[in-house]
């Protein structure tokens, strides 16, 4: 049941430089700084979060695999342009129509929706005006080069900044929601 | 008199999405942001340099006029392929040498090297591994498209934090050093 509380939120890691994923699209460069001993919010995101909207790529590369046999543990719709016939439980396939989408995601749950990626959906639900938060977990690496933040356009925006917040191993959590 | 103790530190404005200036180069997106009772380290950045290296193009647009006709009140070395016959008082014309650049500014302070940017003079340091120290001031802003951080090409590099301070106006400081 969609309330008019729930929020909208994506979690991002991204180089200092700017980039989600190196060219060749490991995330080593992430993993390396990364410790176990630090939680980055992980678990507070995976508690608010009743439905997932991820992009295509995104769930085939990651979260598909994740999640595994069983399904995902929320109900997961995947933003798509070309639905395969069958969909695993508790998997939706959906068209373009953000609002639509965002909607649809509300309505499957009583808590907020956690946008998973990729940079392209999360940038196309910024540029709708769907997104309510976005956090940045800016790694202190240099990139170079590879997939930039936002590869869609996005106009200019000004957001607000929630929180700050660093770990020991230097991976700072930038928590902004969109600004008044 | 060079001394071992001396660093060379940048600092540099940088929207959420990684971008240094708007396409048409303005700066009103970060200035709108910018609070006239926050700091963001200015003065012990300017306390701290006894000398400083700029690109030649914002030497040219931004600190030749800051400076005024009264010269620059730190030792000013300009990286440029195109030296002008005469140069300002307090103003030196350098060509491409790195090493020689920095050994040059840290020889006419005992103080620390304050680069003064632009992105391409930064990343060509850093790339020499000549740069100690890199803030970057996160504005709270999506630009969307505009100039690259490392407009020149920089190769992976993991780097320490050594500070994080937010401000009110949603501005994060993160100050990072080489890492050992």
């Amino acid at each position: 049941m969609a309330t008019a509380e729930q929020r909208t939120f994506a979690s991002v890691a991204v180089s200092l430089d700017g980039f989600i994923a190196a060219p060749d699209g490991s995330m080593g460069w992430l993993h390396d700084v990364m410790r176990r001993d630090e939680d980055y919010g992980l678990t507070e995101t995976m508690a608010r979060g009743g439905a997932v909207i991820v992009g295509a790529t995104t769930f085939r590369e990651s979260l598909s695999i994740m999640v595994g046999a069983g399904g995902p543990s929320s109900p997961t719709l995947v933003l798509t342009h070309a639905a395969p016939e069958a969909a695993p439980a508790g998997v939706t396939f959906c068209a373009g129509d953000l609002p639509a989408l965002v909607a649809q995601a509300k309505a499957s749950t009583d808590k907020d929706v956690h946008v998973f990626g990729g940079g392209e959906t999360i940038a196309q639900l910024i540029e709708a005006d769907l997104l309510d938060e976005l956090t940045l977990a800016v790694a202190p690496v240099i990139l170079g080069e590879g997939t930039r933040l936002f590869a869609t356009p996005v106009t200019r925006r000004r957001l607000a900044l929630i929180s700050c917040r660093s770990f020991p191993s230097g991976i700072v959590l930038l928590q902004y929601e969109r600004a008044e």
